[in-house]
Protein backbone atom coordinates (compact mmCIF):
# COMPACT_ATOMS: atom_id res chain seq x y z
CA UNK A 1 0.00 0.00 0.00
CA UNK A 2 1.38 3.77 -1.03
CA UNK A 3 0.20 7.11 0.50
CA UNK A 4 0.48 9.50 -1.98
CA UNK A 5 0.04 13.56 -1.30
CA UNK A 6 -0.64 15.26 -4.75
CA UNK A 7 0.48 19.19 -4.95
CA UNK A 8 -0.83 22.05 -7.21
CA UNK A 9 1.61 24.51 -5.54
CA UNK A 10 0.76 28.11 -6.48
CA UNK A 11 2.00 31.49 -4.48
CA UNK A 12 -1.59 32.27 -3.65
CA UNK A 13 -3.34 29.04 -3.06
CA UNK A 14 -1.84 25.19 -2.59
CA UNK A 15 -4.28 22.38 -3.03
CA UNK A 16 -3.50 19.00 -2.06
CA UNK A 17 -4.60 15.59 -2.01
CA UNK A 18 -3.99 12.41 -0.49
CA UNK A 19 -4.84 9.09 -1.75
CA UNK A 20 -4.38 5.73 -0.09
CA UNK A 21 -3.12 2.98 -3.45
CA UNK A 22 -3.90 -0.51 -2.43
CA UNK A 23 -4.17 -3.57 -4.94
CA UNK A 24 -4.52 -1.49 -8.13
CA UNK A 25 -7.45 0.88 -6.45
CA UNK A 26 -7.35 4.30 -5.29
CA UNK A 27 -9.22 5.21 -1.67
CA UNK A 28 -9.82 8.79 -0.63
CA UNK A 29 -8.27 10.16 2.56
CA UNK A 30 -8.54 13.95 2.32
CA UNK A 31 -7.84 17.13 0.29
CA UNK A 32 -8.27 20.55 0.62
CA UNK A 33 -6.45 24.45 -0.32
CA UNK A 34 -3.60 26.00 1.72
CA UNK A 35 -4.65 29.27 1.40
CA UNK A 36 -1.39 32.21 1.39
CA UNK A 37 -2.86 35.24 2.29
CA UNK A 38 0.14 36.94 3.80
CA UNK A 39 1.17 39.53 1.55
CA UNK A 40 5.15 38.64 2.22
CA UNK A 41 6.38 35.81 0.38
CA UNK A 42 8.37 34.91 3.46
CA UNK A 43 5.41 34.41 5.63
CA UNK A 44 3.15 32.98 2.89
CA UNK A 45 6.13 30.01 2.20
CA UNK A 46 6.05 29.62 6.21
CA UNK A 47 2.62 28.96 6.36
CA UNK A 48 3.14 26.47 3.08
CA UNK A 49 5.86 24.38 4.55
CA UNK A 50 4.28 24.52 8.01
CA UNK A 51 0.80 23.04 6.70
CA UNK A 52 2.08 20.34 4.80
CA UNK A 53 4.28 19.41 7.36
CA UNK A 54 1.35 18.97 9.45
CA UNK A 55 -0.29 16.54 6.68
CA UNK A 56 2.65 14.69 6.57
CA UNK A 57 3.27 14.05 9.99
CA UNK A 58 -0.90 13.20 10.52
CA UNK A 59 -1.22 10.77 6.81
CA UNK A 60 2.70 9.93 6.85
CA UNK A 61 2.38 10.09 2.94
CA UNK A 62 5.75 8.15 1.33
CA UNK A 63 5.22 9.93 -2.37
CA UNK A 64 4.70 12.94 -3.58
CA UNK A 65 3.24 13.54 -6.94
CA UNK A 66 3.68 17.40 -8.99
CA UNK A 67 3.00 18.63 -11.85
CA UNK A 68 5.99 19.32 -13.75
CA UNK A 69 6.62 23.34 -15.52
CA UNK A 70 7.49 23.87 -18.70
CA UNK A 71 5.80 26.81 -19.26
CA UNK A 72 5.30 29.47 -17.13
CA UNK A 73 3.55 32.86 -18.20
CA UNK A 74 5.93 34.77 -17.25
CA UNK A 75 9.33 35.14 -15.34
CA UNK A 76 7.45 37.10 -12.67
CA UNK A 77 5.04 34.75 -12.40
CA UNK A 78 7.76 31.77 -12.77
CA UNK A 79 9.71 32.85 -9.79
CA UNK A 80 6.51 33.06 -7.61
CA UNK A 81 5.73 29.82 -8.39
CA UNK A 82 9.14 28.60 -8.22
CA UNK A 83 9.33 30.28 -4.42
CA UNK A 84 6.29 27.75 -3.55
CA UNK A 85 7.34 24.68 -5.69
CA UNK A 86 10.86 24.80 -3.75
CA UNK A 87 8.77 24.87 -0.60
CA UNK A 88 6.37 22.17 -1.04
CA UNK A 89 9.35 19.86 -2.73
CA UNK A 90 11.73 21.07 0.07
CA UNK A 91 8.95 19.99 2.85
CA UNK A 92 7.94 16.42 0.87
CA UNK A 93 11.97 15.20 -0.24
CA UNK A 94 13.33 16.24 3.73
CA UNK A 95 11.04 13.96 5.19
CA UNK A 96 11.93 11.01 2.78
CA UNK A 97 9.46 11.12 0.11
CA UNK A 98 10.48 10.50 -3.39
CA UNK A 99 9.06 13.08 -6.07
CA UNK A 100 7.45 12.24 -8.40
CA UNK A 101 6.57 15.06 -11.18
CA UNK A 102 4.03 14.83 -14.33
CA UNK A 103 3.62 16.87 -16.91
CA UNK A 104 -0.21 18.86 -16.86
CA UNK A 105 -0.85 16.45 -20.15
CA UNK A 106 0.02 13.00 -18.60
CA UNK A 107 -1.98 14.21 -15.14
CA UNK A 108 -4.94 14.66 -17.45
CA UNK A 109 -4.70 11.75 -20.12
CA UNK A 110 -4.45 9.68 -16.64
CA UNK A 111 -7.44 11.09 -14.95
CA UNK A 112 -9.57 11.97 -17.60
CA UNK A 113 -8.14 10.34 -20.93
CA UNK A 114 -7.69 13.80 -22.65
CA UNK A 115 -4.43 15.24 -22.44
CA UNK A 116 -6.11 18.26 -23.32
CA UNK A 117 -9.11 18.08 -20.90
CA UNK A 118 -10.34 20.98 -18.86
CA UNK A 119 -10.25 21.75 -15.42
CA UNK A 120 -14.30 21.14 -14.74
CA UNK A 121 -13.51 17.72 -16.80
CA UNK A 122 -10.73 17.03 -14.36
CA UNK A 123 -12.82 18.00 -11.08
CA UNK A 124 -15.47 15.15 -12.24
CA UNK A 125 -13.72 12.78 -13.41
CA UNK A 126 -11.99 12.99 -9.84
CA UNK A 127 -15.02 13.10 -7.94
CA UNK A 128 -15.94 9.38 -9.57
CA UNK A 129 -12.77 7.89 -9.58
CA UNK A 130 -12.58 8.41 -6.09
CA UNK A 131 -16.49 8.15 -5.15
CA UNK A 132 -16.85 11.31 -3.89
CA UNK A 133 -19.88 12.95 -2.36
CA UNK A 134 -19.44 16.26 -4.43
CA UNK A 135 -16.83 17.63 -6.70
CA UNK A 136 -13.61 18.88 -5.11
CA UNK A 137 -12.05 22.41 -5.48
CA UNK A 138 -10.19 23.25 -8.35
CA UNK A 139 -7.00 22.95 -7.00
CA UNK A 140 -7.41 20.11 -4.61
CA UNK A 141 -9.46 18.70 -7.73
CA UNK A 142 -5.92 19.03 -9.31
CA UNK A 143 -3.58 17.74 -6.67
CA UNK A 144 -5.71 14.90 -6.61
CA UNK A 145 -5.78 14.36 -10.04
CA UNK A 146 -1.64 14.35 -9.64
CA UNK A 147 -1.54 11.71 -7.17
CA UNK A 148 -4.15 9.25 -8.93
CA UNK A 149 -1.49 10.00 -11.81
CA UNK A 150 0.97 8.79 -9.90
CA UNK A 151 -1.16 5.82 -8.84
CA UNK A 152 -1.87 4.78 -12.11
CA UNK A 153 1.61 5.06 -13.42
CA UNK A 154 2.77 2.58 -10.55
CA UNK A 155 0.28 0.43 -11.70
CA UNK A 156 1.13 -0.03 -15.03
CA UNK A 157 4.58 -0.37 -14.29
CA UNK A 158 3.55 -3.38 -11.60
CA UNK A 159 1.45 -4.45 -14.02
CA UNK A 160 4.54 -4.42 -17.04
CA UNK A 161 6.53 -5.89 -14.17
CA UNK A 162 4.08 -8.73 -13.79
CA UNK A 163 4.00 -9.40 -17.29
CA UNK A 164 7.33 -9.48 -17.92
CA UNK A 165 8.09 -12.08 -15.08
CA UNK A 166 5.06 -14.46 -16.58
CA UNK A 167 7.19 -14.03 -19.93
CA UNK A 168 10.48 -15.01 -18.26
CA UNK A 169 8.76 -17.61 -16.94
CA UNK A 170 7.02 -18.59 -19.99
CA UNK A 171 10.00 -18.88 -21.74
CA UNK A 172 11.99 -21.24 -19.46
CA UNK B 1 24.53 41.63 18.98
CA UNK B 2 23.19 39.96 16.04
CA UNK B 3 24.16 36.69 13.84
CA UNK B 4 23.26 37.70 10.34
CA UNK B 5 23.22 35.32 7.55
CA UNK B 6 23.49 36.34 3.74
CA UNK B 7 22.50 34.62 1.11
CA UNK B 8 23.18 34.13 -2.38
CA UNK B 9 20.82 31.64 -4.08
CA UNK B 10 20.95 29.74 -7.36
CA UNK B 11 19.59 26.61 -8.65
CA UNK B 12 23.82 25.03 -9.22
CA UNK B 13 25.34 27.08 -6.04
CA UNK B 14 24.25 28.96 -3.01
CA UNK B 15 26.42 31.26 -1.80
CA UNK B 16 25.94 31.95 2.08
CA UNK B 17 28.14 34.06 4.52
CA UNK B 18 27.58 34.81 8.11
CA UNK B 19 28.90 37.74 9.93
CA UNK B 20 28.03 39.06 13.66
CA UNK B 21 27.12 42.47 13.94
CA UNK B 22 28.13 44.68 16.98
CA UNK B 23 27.86 48.05 18.37
CA UNK B 24 28.08 48.61 14.57
CA UNK B 25 30.75 46.95 13.91
CA UNK B 26 30.69 43.44 11.37
CA UNK B 27 32.76 40.62 12.53
CA UNK B 28 33.29 37.71 9.60
CA UNK B 29 32.23 34.36 10.77
CA UNK B 30 32.46 32.03 8.16
CA UNK B 31 31.58 31.54 4.22
CA UNK B 32 31.22 29.43 1.29
CA UNK B 33 29.73 28.02 -1.80
CA UNK B 34 26.82 24.60 -1.36
CA UNK B 35 27.25 22.87 -4.74
CA UNK B 36 24.12 21.84 -5.66
CA UNK B 37 25.53 19.35 -8.18
CA UNK B 38 22.59 16.46 -8.65
CA UNK B 39 20.56 17.34 -11.96
CA UNK B 40 17.24 16.34 -9.67
CA UNK B 41 15.53 19.41 -8.79
CA UNK B 42 14.51 17.58 -5.25
CA UNK B 43 18.18 16.26 -4.66
CA UNK B 44 19.16 19.89 -5.02
CA UNK B 45 16.70 21.89 -2.79
CA UNK B 46 17.37 18.63 -0.27
CA UNK B 47 20.95 19.31 -0.28
CA UNK B 48 20.14 22.73 0.13
CA UNK B 49 18.26 22.84 2.60
CA UNK B 50 20.10 20.64 4.87
CA UNK B 51 22.95 22.12 4.85
CA UNK B 52 21.45 25.45 5.56
CA UNK B 53 19.92 23.76 8.24
CA UNK B 54 23.09 22.45 9.56
CA UNK B 55 24.49 26.15 9.23
CA UNK B 56 21.70 27.75 11.30
CA UNK B 57 21.84 25.35 14.37
CA UNK B 58 25.78 25.71 14.48
CA UNK B 59 25.70 29.51 14.03
CA UNK B 60 22.48 29.97 15.62
CA UNK B 61 21.45 33.43 13.07
CA UNK B 62 18.22 35.27 13.78
CA UNK B 63 18.62 37.07 10.63
CA UNK B 64 18.63 36.26 6.79
CA UNK B 65 19.54 38.87 4.40
CA UNK B 66 18.45 37.61 0.70
CA UNK B 67 18.95 39.67 -2.92
CA UNK B 68 15.64 41.05 -4.34
CA UNK B 69 14.77 39.76 -7.48
CA UNK B 70 13.38 41.91 -10.02
CA UNK B 71 14.17 40.46 -13.23
CA UNK B 72 15.23 37.21 -13.97
CA UNK B 73 16.70 36.52 -17.42
CA UNK B 74 14.00 34.05 -18.32
CA UNK B 75 11.02 32.54 -16.79
CA UNK B 76 12.80 29.34 -16.45
CA UNK B 77 15.78 30.44 -15.07
CA UNK B 78 13.02 32.80 -12.83
CA UNK B 79 11.30 29.21 -12.15
CA UNK B 80 14.69 27.83 -11.27
CA UNK B 81 16.09 30.42 -9.18
CA UNK B 82 12.49 30.35 -7.50
CA UNK B 83 13.08 26.59 -6.26
CA UNK B 84 16.17 27.58 -4.37
CA UNK B 85 15.24 31.03 -2.98
CA UNK B 86 11.61 29.59 -1.68
CA UNK B 87 13.98 26.30 -0.24
CA UNK B 88 16.36 28.71 1.55
CA UNK B 89 13.68 30.86 2.73
CA UNK B 90 11.77 28.10 4.21
CA UNK B 91 14.94 27.04 6.34
CA UNK B 92 15.16 29.81 7.67
CA UNK B 93 11.91 31.00 8.17
CA UNK B 94 10.39 28.17 9.88
CA UNK B 95 13.80 28.28 12.07
CA UNK B 96 12.12 31.91 13.67
CA UNK B 97 14.78 34.07 11.56
CA UNK B 98 13.70 37.24 10.09
CA UNK B 99 13.62 37.89 6.60
CA UNK B 100 15.05 40.85 4.95
CA UNK B 101 15.33 41.46 1.30
CA UNK B 102 17.49 44.16 -0.24
CA UNK B 103 18.10 45.07 -3.82
CA UNK B 104 20.97 44.10 -5.75
CA UNK B 105 21.79 47.80 -6.06
CA UNK B 106 21.13 48.45 -2.53
CA UNK B 107 23.70 46.07 -1.45
CA UNK B 108 26.23 47.17 -4.17
CA UNK B 109 25.65 50.62 -2.67
CA UNK B 110 25.91 49.62 0.57
CA UNK B 111 28.79 47.78 0.39
CA UNK B 112 30.93 49.45 -2.65
CA UNK B 113 29.47 52.82 -2.15
CA UNK B 114 27.89 52.03 -5.54
CA UNK B 115 24.82 50.68 -6.87
CA UNK B 116 26.07 49.83 -10.78
CA UNK B 117 29.83 48.02 -8.98
CA UNK B 118 30.74 44.86 -10.14
CA UNK B 119 31.20 41.72 -8.90
CA UNK B 120 34.94 41.86 -8.36
CA UNK B 121 34.68 45.25 -6.52
CA UNK B 122 32.18 43.59 -4.36
CA UNK B 123 34.55 41.00 -3.69
CA UNK B 124 37.55 43.51 -2.81
CA UNK B 125 35.08 45.73 -0.52
CA UNK B 126 33.70 42.76 1.18
CA UNK B 127 37.38 41.41 2.03
CA UNK B 128 38.46 44.78 2.70
CA UNK B 129 35.20 45.88 5.31
CA UNK B 130 35.64 42.62 7.06
CA UNK B 131 39.54 42.03 7.40
CA UNK B 132 39.69 38.61 5.44
CA UNK B 133 43.29 37.51 4.53
CA UNK B 134 41.94 36.71 0.90
CA UNK B 135 39.06 37.55 -1.60
CA UNK B 136 36.22 35.15 -1.04
CA UNK B 137 34.49 33.52 -3.71
CA UNK B 138 31.85 35.38 -5.84
CA UNK B 139 29.09 33.20 -4.61
CA UNK B 140 30.29 34.20 -1.10
CA UNK B 141 31.09 37.70 -1.43
CA UNK B 142 27.54 38.72 -2.52
CA UNK B 143 26.54 36.50 0.06
CA UNK B 144 28.34 38.16 2.89
CA UNK B 145 27.54 41.39 1.05
CA UNK B 146 24.00 40.79 1.54
CA UNK B 147 24.98 39.73 5.33
CA UNK B 148 26.85 43.85 6.00
CA UNK B 149 24.00 45.96 3.76
CA UNK B 150 21.72 44.65 6.41
CA UNK B 151 23.76 45.29 9.18
CA UNK B 152 24.41 48.79 7.53
CA UNK B 153 20.68 49.10 7.26
CA UNK B 154 20.38 47.85 11.26
CA UNK B 155 23.00 50.73 12.30
CA UNK B 156 21.56 53.35 10.22
CA UNK B 157 18.52 53.39 11.57
CA UNK B 158 19.88 52.75 15.39
CA UNK B 159 21.63 56.25 14.60
CA UNK B 160 18.13 57.69 13.23
CA UNK B 161 17.08 56.37 16.23
CA UNK B 162 19.35 57.96 18.51
CA UNK B 163 19.85 61.21 16.71
CA UNK B 164 16.20 61.35 16.73
CA UNK B 165 15.97 61.11 20.75
CA UNK B 166 18.84 63.69 20.86
CA UNK B 167 16.76 65.94 18.99
CA UNK B 168 14.02 65.37 21.05
CA UNK B 169 16.20 66.19 24.69
CA UNK B 170 17.07 69.41 22.66
CA UNK B 171 13.67 70.16 22.30
CA UNK B 172 12.59 69.59 25.94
Amino acid sequence: MAIILGIDPGSRKTGFGIIEFNQGKSRYVTSGVIRLVDRAIPARLKVLSESLEELIQCYSPSELSIEQVFLARSADAALKLGHARGAAIVACVTRGMSVNEYSARQIKQSVVGSGGADKSQVQHMVSRLLSLPGVPAEDAADALAAALCHAHTQSSMIHIAGATSVARKRLR
